[in-house]
């Protein structure tokens, strides 16, 4: 995959590759949010002084069919061909929702991913997954269409709310754990990654070269790619029911405390080290706080975890573990005991 | 791929091709004139008798994003999962619209393609092109997705009008003469061929075989796919004049012609062969009647073909050219002159 990783300079790069692309025509999709803290920030580029630009309302609720037949409009407009390029500015929205604009569009025309927030740094932005949500559900129309090229930088972090921030991290942390014990422990120090902008653009340039490996050699999802789900399973789960709840957390604090469950099923099915175990519940505890859930909750967990037919077999929910850190194994049958035991341990631990 | 060519049981071949995809739900889309003239052919199929049946409204206008949105909603409704199956069983309008649905749900589930006319039997099922029209452009919008499996009979054959029958006879005349003479040969005695199922069976799936290897070759269009196109240039053009004007003609009939004027331009620049030149005129003529054009229009399909971005470099149109029969050429370029000379040849000769 041609991605172009970590850069200091975004406006040359991102001009650099666009000459590479060599486009009839090039729109810039992006969020009123992002044209305002972020597109300033860009002001060297000709392609985003001079490129049409189409500006989303930000926000999940715009990632809808209706908004993907505005890109397609505004590409007709721009005469668009299939030698054209889109270019993506912004969160996984809008990297998701333009991206699948483009994959539609005479059959698939290039993009160009640039993300603005250290989740779609990380992962959004990757990895060929592009969608709307469908009928309230979350990425449920969509095609997988591998970016020209993604262009990294941490230049847009500053203007990100901590939380987005702690968010994101989740998932450095996560691909660590399934990849690195070196990098997993460099990562534990987050206070110190997070404020230093060198440090964190290293991470999210290790973070994304795994997935790139990861993902090129299983573009279609159909068995290696699940090690990226590790913790999603449980973290899924949680996302859902607090946002039932009305008490909805952040995808990426779910998944810290996701991976918290898949480390104690990991320790019971795989032997994973407690004494790892113990480090990570410290290091989650002191920063996504205290569980997500409470003991009246272990039922709906368990429901929402065994319908989710994706990562089910025979009924077991299926779940990416760890016989130790870098060593995944994808498909590992759970029992709905197990599971319920190590929900129990979650609330013991971070009650 | 994974083709199941020829088949003289298709109800068989269906329900075997379901039990080895081994699908949790399946769908089946289809058309009402399809519905009652081909499914009850297809009575000894427990699938067709047992899955849930949408029947489109038949015709053109039905290939929008609504009827997508409509697709969608049937599947949610059935709770389809990434691994259950969509059956396509009928022209290209349902295969096109049918597989973009598919493409798109879930990021793409699996299609099995049952070609009920003789286009789709040899053109539209494969290949992995689908989508539909938008803002009045013919599959503006879509996505690559080959089918798991395209189901070919002569069966449902016997259910169509003649006009359909000779539309699609063009374009296995087409695939003859990039890649083979004998059999470009053997089509040219047209009413024997159409005459006998055994024979058109054959003959379908040769030009279904050939076609396969191209595509494999060159799955997203990038090249040698581009061999496909001969005929089409002018064909296209034809077709979209004859539209305007109020007075349509059938695909394959305007391809038919698009294949003379190829031809000529083969002559002109490639050297092409005057006497076979002269035998496809006159099974043309025997065949698909009278030019498609008038004097006063050539100015006008020059302009169509000319603003066919696709097919352009620099202005010059592009062509798909034969030296000899089985021996194409992609991208050549045609100047205004040259295209307009072979336009009034084209005229001469059927006028």
């Amino acid at each position: 995959m041609a991605t172009e990783y970590l850069t200091n300079d975004p406006s040359k790069s991102l001009d650099q590759t666009i000459r590479e692309l060599n486009p009839d025509k090039v729109l810039i999709i992006t969020d009123s949010n992002v044209a305002r803290l972020v597109l300033p920030k860009l002001h060297d580029s000709e392609i985003v002084r001079n490129s049409t630009t189409m500006e989303l309302l930000p926000g999940e609720a715009q990632k809808n069919i209706k908004t993907v037949t505005q890109v397609w409009d505004k590409l007709e407009e721009l005469g668009a061909t299939r030698r054209s390029v889109v270019i993506n500015i912004g969160g996984g929205i809008v990297t998701d929702l333009g991206g699948f604009a483009a994959a539609t569009f005479k059959r698939g025309i290039r993009t160009v991913n640039f993300p603005t927030t250290l989740l779609g740094a990380v992962d959004a932005a990757f990895g060929g997954k592009t969608g709307i949500n469908y009928m309230g559900l979350k990425n449920e129309i969509g095609a997988f269409h591998i970016p020209s090229k993604v262009i990294l930088s941490t230049l847009p972090l500053s203007s990100l709310p901590v939380e987005e921030l702690y968010s994101g991290y989740a998932e450095l942390v996560k691909t660590a754990l399934i990849s690195d014990r070196l990098f997993y422990i460099r990562l534990l120090e987050m206070d110190k990654v997070l404020n230093d902008y060198s440090l964190l653009g290293s991470a999210i340039e290790k973070s994304v070269i795994f997935k790139e490996e990861i993902t090129g050699a299983d573009p279609l999802e159909t068995g290696l790619r699940k090690v990226l789900n590790f913790g999603h399973t449980a973290g899924h789960a949680f996302e859902s029911l607090r946002f039932r709840q009305g008490q909805p957390v952040t995808h990426g604090k779910a998944v810290a405390h996701g991976i918290l469950v898949a480390l104690i099923l990991s320790n019971m099915i795989l032997g994973f080290s407690a004494v790892e175990l113990h480090h990570y519940k410290s290091f989650l505890k002191s920063n996504y706080g205290g569980s997500l859930i409470a003991c009246a909750d272990v039922k709906d967990v368990i429901t929402i975890i065994a319908s989710d037919k994706k990562n089910n077999h025979h009924g077991e929910p299926l779940f990416t573990l760890l016989k130790e850190i870098g060593e995944p194994e994808i498909n590992r049958e759970v029992s709905l005991g197990q599971l319920t035991e190590a929900l129990e341990i979650y609330l013991d631990l971070m009650g």
